[in-house]
């Protein structure tokens, strides 16, 4: 089983050479990164995502109303989850950076990589604690420490893989100009807490200034990536750098491996769907909770309240359980759109990891939506906010897949199999499972725009509909293609438009479905 | 075994190289399950791991004594953690079975797979209701309903993909009895939900029968693996059975694959490292945290407590924060250790797997021992019972993981890489790491029974020497394996017990320290 996915894990990581002497390697104490990477990719998607938590209990009693405040509340927590959320990508990201320069680990390294994780496990705590303090200066400070303590384990990490040159990718182990690489990846990695160390003076005499700095760590990755990519389009790429500067490139400004970017989604998406099961169990800390913190009903209160019969006990949590498989539903079927668009897609560039990034962070606020919905039964009146709300993180969620895809084919040459390129045969197919969710969400909020009385019926009928559309997706773009074929037909002559040397492809009739649905 | 190749029927033509290039397989919607597998091993290691929040948040008032009644409510929710622990690992133990058999995938069986995660995260919470109302049928009735649900979708698959030959993995595939693999595949998936069926039907006049019949589907794959290893131990190897079995025995009675045991290992030791840090933020639902709801000090309890100092504030959480470090170097070094045991296993037997499931058992235990370290604060006088509880967590956790090292020594020829085998390189070193947990926390509780005052200071200590010692570990074993040289050359001259075929193998004076600190 195992067999055929090595060469492939060997290609996606550290090169070709990583699986030469595998036995050689291990009694030398060196060893494949491979699982140690899986374990921090899981644990940073697991931190990326825990910030949802405290936006989902956000206590609001059911007197209240979805006023002013509570809004002003949601929109704090949302903003730190939002935050966080950058933060720790961004760190994941320069991990991922770190350890395709560092392509064996041995034993100090994988203790360094834990430690390392232990520092940014603190992050989102540190960030937190600078929200609600914003004019102390020991949020900042301790924000400022986190991200020097992660800055110094990598340090130790880069000069550790260095003095021991075995260790490193095999490009940069056979390269001449093997101390300039030191240098430069030390600077990238200690780019960071340098501004961090700064900020930190800052803080204890202006803190303003402090916030700059962060806000400059924290965004400096994005807007550079967003601005280079911007200036290639407009101006054209630039000329071909200079042959040492050339390896480097392909080093630290090349995508990021697509095998770290799927585990680390794979992981969001996991916690996300866990997440749910946890809020079914123990995490309501709502007052209106029918199960006691046993996570099943109180038999006092099935007593009390249901004459003893658990299965009325049960039905007046229904909502819940039926909220948790929709909302299951929902997780799994963007998983699996991502699936499908990641299986197609060759290496994943910038930008590609910039929308995918953003993708995730909607996806991480699904709770929200599950929690929203299943609050139905206590808060009516608040349904059509809720619903709404459901409506707009499922469309981000599913658009921002939808741009991943449309980036791709911007450059489909490099970045998509054959298949599914522009007039390839899986095109239409994938085309209708990346608009799937966008198109119901969307439909569905503009329902809710007109029905507003009938928001929550709107709402489960979508949750309902897409799983059963998931699967007759196939035959239904199958009856779309033959239609469009049969009405092109009754106009005139086929135009075989944007075809491409794609062997084998016989559906080439798609293109006058993209412009229709967006 | 080169049975004639089956004719592909009505797939277009292109189905007839499903081992062939990837683009082809891509372009029909054929897929490798990797990424599918890795994902479904993320989701049961997280459900497999999550009940033991309700144990973690048993809540004791601090005038309460840690008592009979407060001991039996522990005892139970224990026991529910550990049932639902194995429930899900024999469900991932089925899954893994039955995508060794079914080697690649397609859109409906992924999302056929899909349904089967969304039953099988519903199987905690109906053991659950089983644990807290057994006289009433209703519990059993989901129980039983969500097993038969969850069979139903694996018998799905297996029909989908016997029906679509060319999803098979190949040896299947090829073969001559297809149908004869198909019967008994569909016979092992179906058996569980059969006896749950006729235990259903029994929980309506006559439940205790229902529960024997229940235990039989949840133990009976351990049951019957122990027993066949232990006759296999006694009796000596089964004679080779017919030709047709043999094939068949490969696939099904085989070693689990490796790589999906660490990839649900990653996940347990992910989950758990983050409940951690769940727990810090806002599970924490004693009576007495410090922090709100917002994770972060109160403003108003700043100000009324500590008259505004954040840092008074956060110092007197300081504990926690020591609690959480210290927890989170042990579930990293434990995971540190897995990881290099696994390294140098080249196969996972099946008792092997039944003592990593145990591991994992405890190792998901850990969040009670810091929720236990971190309460220590509140309730000192239960110090000596926590700390105790801590180390016997551990100390279990760590040595079932001894344990498949020692298991994987009695068939090193076919488990071991050679360096690590009996009397090889690297044989000593990673006897030091697997010794290193069980033998600290063995002697930290015998510490804590002789001074039992110190308690406290003895878990601190040992939980701050342990990671200093993985770090110093080469460096120590190195100059232990001197000494007892050293010694030897005393005694008389050196006699080359145990020598090996290893190429290599400088030290082989290891032997001398196997029998010392068991």
């Amino acid at each position: 089983m195992s067999g055929p996915r090595t060469p492939e894990l060997a290609l996606g990581g550290q090169g070709a050479s990583s699986t030469g002497s595998q036995d050689e390697d291990t009694a030398d104490g060196i060893q494949s990164s491979h699982r140690m990477l899986s374990f921090s990719d899981a644990l940073l998607s697991i931190i990326a995502t825990v910030m949802i938590l405290p936006v989902t209990h956000t206590e609001i009693s059911p007197e209240q109303e979805f006023d002013k405040s509570v809004q002003k509340l949601l929109a704090t927590r949302i903003a730190v989850y939002l935050m966080t959320f950058l933060i720790v990508t961004v760190a994941w990201a320069a991990h991922t950076r770190l350890f395709q320069v560092v392509g064996k680990i041995d034993d100090t390294l994988a203790l360094l990589n834990l430690a390392c994780m232990m520092s940014i496990t603190f992050l989102p705590f540190t960030f937190s604690l600078m929200v609600a303090f914003p004019e102390v200066p020991l949020g900042i400070l301790l924000f400022c420490v986190c991200v020097m303590a992660v800055g110094a384990m990598q340090a130790l990490i880069v000069v550790y893989a260095f003095h021991r040159p075995h260790l490193l990718s095999p490009q940069i182990e056979r390269s001449a100009h093997r101390a300039l690489y030191r240098q430069h990846i030390l600077g990238i990695v200690l780019r960071g807490p340098a501004l961090c160390l700064a900020a930190a003076g800052f803080s204890l005499f202006f803190y303003p200034v402090s916030y700059l700095l962060m806000a400059t760590v924290i965004f400096l990755p994005y807007v550079s990536k967003v601005a280079g990519w911007c200036r290639a389009r407009l101006v054209g790429p630039r000329e071909p750098p200079a042959h040492s500067l050339e390896i480097f490139t392909f080093d630290l400004h090349e995508p990021l491996s697509k095998e770290r970017v799927e585990a680390f989604s794979d992981g969001v998406y996991a916690i996300v769907a866990t997440l749910l099961i946890l809020d079914i169990w123990n995490l309501r800390t709502s007052e209106a909770r029918p199960f006691s913190e046993d996570n099943v009903p109180d038999s006092e209160d099935v007593k009390a309240k249901f004459h003893g019969s658990l299965v009325a006990a049960l039905g007046a949590s229904g909502p819940h359980f039926l909220a948790y498989f929709g909302s299951f539903a929902t997780v799994g079927l963007l998983w699996f759109a991502h699936h499908s668009l990641f299986l197609h897609i060759r290496k994943a560039t910038q930008p590609m990891g910039l929308l995918n990034t953003l993708s995730l962070a909607f996806v991480g606020g699904l709770p929200l939506a599950y929690q929203q919905t299943s609050a139905f039964a206590r808060r009516p009146h608040d349904e059509l906010e809720s619903v709404r709300v459901s409506c707009a993180i499922i469309f981000f969620a599913s658009i921002f897949q939808f741009a991943i895809w449309t980036t791709a084919l911007l450059q489909e040459g490099e970045t998509l199999q054959p298949s599914v390129r522009f007039g390839g045969q899986e095109h239409a197919f994938m085309f209708a499972k990346l608009t799937l969710y966008p198109g119901a969400s969307l439909l569905a909020f503009a329902c809710t725009c007109v029905l507003s009385s009938f928001s929550t019926a709107i709402f489960h009928a979508m949750q309902i509909a897409v799983p059963f559309t998931f699967l007759l997706l196939r035959l239904l773009v199958r009856l779309a293609l033959a239609g469009l074929r049969g009405l092109r037909g009754l106009r005139g002559p086929a135009r075989p438009t944007h075809t491409r040397p794609v062997p084998g492809a016989t559906d080439d009739a798609q293109s006058p479905l993209l412009p229709a649905p967006c």
